[in-house]
This record gives C-alpha cells, structure tokens and sequence, in this order.
C-alpha cells in the first residue's frame, strides 16, 4: 500500500526506499511437479482476480531451419480445435466466465494467459493442460489459420518501413544465431508451413517438462499445488526434450551497413547496432550496467544525453534514442537511432550518434543524471510490480531466459549496485566491438529517366 | 584425337567445329544399383588409369545449425579407422598402387576419388565401400584431427583477410540459407566438433542411396557394374535419408554493405556481390546467359570489359574482375571486384564498377567480342574434357548438384545457343536487384593518440 501513497506523494519520496521494499512484490513461491513442469506463485491480494500463465521453453530462435513462423504459427494454433475442446471454444468458455486470454510468442518463448475470478483457476488449468497435448491439427482450419499469420505478416510488418527495416537489421546484425530470423518468419516460409510441421513442433516441445506454470494473484499456493497437481501432474514428462543450445556467433570483424529505401519512409533515420551481453544465471552485473547505459545515452524522456543535446540544445534531432533489452536466452543487441531534422543527411546524424558516444566516453557521467536514471529504474520496476499481470508477466520471460528464482528476486539489488565506474567500464567495452551493423532508413532517389 | 590436333594447329579452327564434336567426351553410362547408387561410366581409352570417384550428395549447406565445419571433419575422418581398415591405411594403399587420392567438400557435395591403373578399381571399390559405413570414430583420432581442420582454417582463412572478407561477404549476402556459412566452420563451433556429432553426420548421409559412383578411363560400363554391384551393391540403402531442402531467401530489399580493415591488406578492393540463379534441371539457360556476362564483363584475360577499359585504357585498376559459378544446388551469387591503382579511393573503385555495368547495359554487347568469348567458352569445356579427372570432376558436382545425365550432355548446346540479346536480358534482371551487397577490404585508418 505505500507504493501507491508514494506514488501519489510524488517520486522523490521513493528514492529513499530501501531497496528490500523496493523488491517486494508478493511471496513467491516456487515448486516443481513430479513431471518436471515449473510451478510459480506469486501472492497478491490485492484483487480477487489471477493470473494463469503457462510459459513454454520455446520461441522462434528453436525453430528448424526453412520453418521460420512455425513458432508463431503454432501458438495461433493452440486456439483450434482439441480432442475434447471446439475450436476456438477456449476463448469463448475464458470470457463467458467473465476473464480474458491472450498469447504471444518471441524468440526464446511461447506464452499462453488468462485472467479470471480466482475461483475459475481449476477450469483454466483444465484446458490449458488440455491444449498441450491434445490439440488436433485440422488441415482445413490449419490452412485458414496460415492465412491469418500472412495477413498478420502482411499487416506488422510488411505495411511498415520501420518494421522491414528492423527485421534486415536483425538479419545483419546476427551472422550465425537464429535471433537473425523474423519471429513472424519470412513470407516465403509461412507460405509453406503445414500442418505435419506444427505437429512436429509441437511433439517436440509443448511437454510439461518444457513448461512454467505462473500464478498471480489471491490464490495460496498449496491450492495451486493441488490443482496444479490435478490437471498438469496427469501429463507425462517427454524424455526427449532437445537440447535448446542455439548456434552462437562468431567473433564481428567486419562492419556493415544496410540501406533500405522505401517510398513510405516518413522521416528517415539512422540505426546503429552492436551485439549486446545478456542477464546471465549468477552474472547480471554487466547487462545491469549497460541497463543505465542505455537510459543514460538515450532513454525515454528528454533528459538522456541524446535527448538533451541533439533534440534539444542542437536542435539536430527530430528523434535520438538508445534501446537494450537485458533479457534473453543469448546474447542481443544494443541498438541507438537517431532522427535527424529534415535538412541534415542520415550520415551526419550517424555521425551525431558517435559524437554523444565519444562525448561520454570523454566526459563521464553526470552524477546527478546518474541519480535521476537509478530513480527512475527503481521506480520502473515498483510500477511493474503494482500490476499482477504485468508482474507474471516480467517473472515469465525471466524464467523462459533461462533465469533463476533467486536471479529475478537478485535483480533489483544488482541494478542498485551499478555505479557510474560500472557503466563506463561496460560502455568501453561495448563501443569498443570493431564491427557494428549502421542502418540508413530512406525514401528512394527520384527515379532519373534515364541513363 | 582431332581434338589435340586442333589445339596444336591453334584454336580458331575449334571455331568452325561442330557442337557435336566438341561435346564428344567418351561414352557415357548411367545406370543405378538396387541399393539406389548411381553410377556413372564414362569412357576414356587414353590411357590404362581409371579415375575412381564417390560423389555424396551432402556438403557445408547440408549441417546442422551450429555445427558448422561438420561436412568437412568428416571428410577428413574418412581417412581413419574402419572396422578394416587402420587409420592412415587407405591413402597408404592407394600409394603403393602406383595411385593418388584425394577428398574435397564445398557447400553442396563431399567426394573421394582415386587415380589408379585400371587392374586396381577392384581394389579401391572394396576400400571405399568399407568406409561408406565402417568407419569407427576413434574419440582420440576425432580430438586430434579436430587440431588438424582448426589449423586448417588457421591457415586457409585466418592467415588471410580476402579469405575472411569472403567468408564476412557471403554472411551479408544469403539472409537465410546457409551458403551464408563458411564450408570450412566458424572456429567456435568446430572447437566444439565431437565424434557423436560426426558420427550422426555419416549415419545420415553416407549411404549408397544418396551417393553418385563415377569411374573414367578404360574401362567397359559391364566392368564396372558387375564390380561396383560386388562391392557396393552389398550395402543396404537408407530409408532415414532426409529431404535435402534447404532455406531459401527471403526477397532482397536492402542494400548491405561490408567494412573489413585487417592490416595485412596490401591492396584495399572493393566487391560488389547479388543473388544469381543457377543451372536447374531442364533449365539452363539464364545460368548460360549469366557465364557469359561473367565472362564480357570481366572474364580472365585483358579483353573482358572491365579489364579494358579499366586496367588497360584508363588505367584506374590493377585488377578489375567478374565471377560467377552456374552449378550449385541452390541460387548463388555474382560478383565484381575492383582493385584500383593507389590514390583513387574504394569509393571511386565502387563507381568505376558501376560505370561498367552501365556501360554494358547502355551499349550493349560488341559482336566481335562476344563470338571470342564464346569460342573461349567452347574451348575451355574442350580443354576439360581433355583431362579425364577433370572431367570426371566436372560430371560429379554436376551430378551432385542435381542435374540429370541430359542436363549435363545438354549444356554444351545450351551454351553455343546463347545470343547477345539473352545476355542483355539478364543483365537487366540481374542488376535491377535492388539489394547488392557491397564490400570494402581496406587498411585500418591510424590510430589516433587521443580522442
């Protein structure tokens, strides 16, 4: 309840929260079914409501080679038609039961949610134990179902500059590692996808032993061991789960760039991209500090570095940001952009992007910026933590990487601890990788008449 | 015999000879064992040795992601131990036959082959059969000739920044299909290279079924079936063969470009690459179209477009070159280079190939020039079916690449009939690719002091 007094009060009062309030965030409790599958409650009594999540070990980057979307496409599919459940029935019993479902999937796990009346729990278990195992595979609704992702292909990402764009950046920045492919897949390789495929997919990896079970809300967990118990323990355990070890990349020696000019291109805008280490079990230090790099350099808001000096003081900038994601199975990106002002060319923002790199290689970091930045990371993750399903949410995708209980209950601690040596310690580093991918967003050339 | 005597009276007689003629390579025999081997005879009177291959329909494309290098080790294994035969035993056999072996892997096909008298293809049958399926993965030999590929690749690639700028250029070009890889590994993942993964390797693609037996020389096609079925015709087909199919590319719709700085570059050059199809079963034609453009605009030899005009009349190059390779499994690539003369920058080396390609697109094709390079065409297929292992190369990745005994018999014709205005056709096609990949191989700028 302070959270939200404090909240009201204004931020500042946060920052002299101890960091053991800071993480609270509901008991949590952690167990393991006889089948393997991971069980995680979160109390939270907040709302009668929970959260039912079940997290699949999987996502695009596990998927065989030439059957990019298959993870996608599967995840659609889970909605179709079981031995005992009708097509699309899930959602309708979910929302007949006054709640709300939901999926997604991303390059290193699938997710299935619901969010219901905490007495509803057993029924969601029921089918989501239901689902995976058992679905069927109906050609014909298989067919339909492809149809779907392409327009949803078509709609994401082929309508959008931005979005091809990211997905060619990807594609250079990854020489060797599945994060190279499009999670939604290549267009030429939906188009093949078959129901044979999504079986095999889902054979191989939907198994309780492959799963995590995430419960949030008013619920004790002894009643979710029960009913865990009741409705998943009943599934056998695969005994020939792969091996997720995906292929790594070799050492970056060569830069590259990639142009990509389309009529559609409102603003263009220069991407820089480097590969980025990861939240690793045991050794979060480093994607820590190049958390605040990030927010430093060109996080939300107008007060980054880039913000400040090229939106505002220079007015060079239309747009200049820094993106890092801390979690995943293997090592990301870190990527920075940077919209320059209609007149300036996409090679002097380019050049703009490494100036404010230089700028804080030289210079250091501002210890009053360096404050405001670890405020608002605390501040973020309390935010994170009000909402029961944006928590399970955030204890999903960390448990999916890979990560431990005790590395996400770490976490907030080892963010605390990053001091401003740390970041430019893991900014040297990182600026100093030989071999970046550098992105040109543009609109065409007018086309001349001829040669 | 006409042949050498046409060489000898120089080569514009060749220009009068008939297609027939010059596509008359000795007779050729295809049949296929019960196990589902081919074989191929092809018949050479010139002399008492034979030629000796086993083609297998697996190369570098073909590996399992993250085990790059594995088509090669394997390769190399193939010289180890069998339930038989002592590691080492066979190349020392071969020898003390009075013959030679070799071995070699590319993307799309691995091959062994032995040039002995012909009273030893008995001999060399028997061996090669042993090692189709015997072989015993000894764990210290694998540790020990996983030592020899990592040197390999020490002296072949790493010792050499064109070969890395390759090996970087390729991973820029194919967004998707493997060809992206180096055939010879990444370094971290042959480290990791073990005799489980090579022996997974044989157990699925070293089987008569998915291999292609090709012997040359004086020898009868009776001969050889009744010793081929002996030897080979006892090994049982596999029935776990898989689907050779491999990720295909997504459309092309940005432009990369690749910066490689290595110290050890005497001359900076630039490298324009883009997708280009290939020879397909039944459809040769652009792909001869496309050995031509290779050829004009920058063939071996100072006539080629490019070496004309920009080595020898402007003399803005050392070297300016064009390649392209018609059989593969897959579309591949074309490629130009240009070395300029020190003081004229990459950038302008870039334009200078430009320049060319517009050139050629807007004055189209000389006819003088373009019957020379179609008589160097003609006489180099001559040239190669001179020499029976060559030939007998040449039939093999053919082979292996997937064209049938009439594509091969055919392509000499489909050659001869190329005219000026398919070669214009193509071009066009090729380079209205939107999406090039262009490449500099250049000196690190100094160092500076401080920034």
């Amino acid at each position: 309840m302070l959270r939200h007094v404090a909240t009201r009060l204004g931020l500042t009062l946060l920052l002299s929260l101890p960091p053991m309030l800071a993480q609270a965030a509901g008991e949590v409790t952690e167990f393991y079914l006889d089948n393997g599958m991971q069980v995680v409650v979160i109390a939270d009594d907040r709302t009668p409501a929970v959260t039912h999540m079940v997290w699949y070990r999987v996502g695009a980057a596990d998927e065989p080679p030439g059957l990019s979307g298959i993870a996608h496409f599967v995840e659609h599919l889970m909605f179709k038609a079981t031995d005992d459940v009708a097509s699309g029935e899930f959602s309708r019993v979910v929302e007949a039961n006054g709640g709300s479902d939901n999926a997604f999937v991303s390059w290193d796990y699938t997710a299935f949610f619901q969010r219901v009346a905490a007495d509803r729990l057993g029924l969601m278990m029921q089918m989501e134990a239901d689902r995976m195992r058992d679905l069927v595979f109906d050609p014909v609704e298989v067919d339909t179902e492809r149809s779907v992702i392409l327009e949803e292909r078509a709609q994401r990402t082929e309508s959008s500059a931005g979005a091809l764009f990211n997905e060619q950046m990807r594609a250079a920045l990854f020489l060797n590692h599945p994060y190279r492919i499009p999670v939604i897949g290549w267009r030429h390789e939906m188009e093949r996808l078959s129901a044979d495929h999504a079986r095999a997919f889902y054979d191989t990896w939907y198994h309780p032993n492959n799963a995590i079970l995430i419960v949030a809300g008013a619920v004790s967990p002894d009643d979710v061991r029960a009913l865990a118990q009741t409705h998943y323990g009943a599934i056998p355990a695969s005994d020939r789960l792969p091996n997720r070890a995906r292929p790594t990349e070799p050492p970056h020696i060569a830069d590259r760039r990639v142009h990509l000019a389309d009529a559609r291109v409102a603003n263009p805008y220069v991407s820089i991209q480097m590969l980025a280490p990861v939240r690793e079990p045991g050794d979060q230090a480093e994607a820590a500090a190049l958390v605040y790099l990030a927010e430093l350099l060109g996080g939300s808001g107008q007060t980054s570095l880039m913000a400040r000096r090229l939106q505002i003081e220079e007015e060079r900038s239309l747009y200049a940001a820094a993106f890092y994601d801390p979690t995943g199975v293997d090592p990301s990106g870190f990527s920075l952009i940077n919209v320059p002002v209609p007149g300036l060319s996409l090679e002097e923002a380019e050049a703009d992007i490494w100036r404010m790199i230089d700028s804080l290689l030289a210079d250091g970091i501002d210890a009053d910026h360096f404050a405001r930045i670890r405020f608002q990371i605390e501040a973020g993750k309390i935010y994170e933590e009000d909402n029961t399903q944006s928590l399970a949410r955030s204890w999903g995708m960390d448990l999916a990487s890979g990560l431990s209980v005790a590395d996400i209950q770490g976490w907030p601690d080892v963010l605390a601890a990053v001091t401003p040596d740390d970041v430019m310690t893991a900014a040297r580093r990182l600026f100093s990788d030989p071999a970046t991918v550098t992105g040109f967003l543009l609109r065409p050339e007018p086309t001349e008449v001829s040669q």
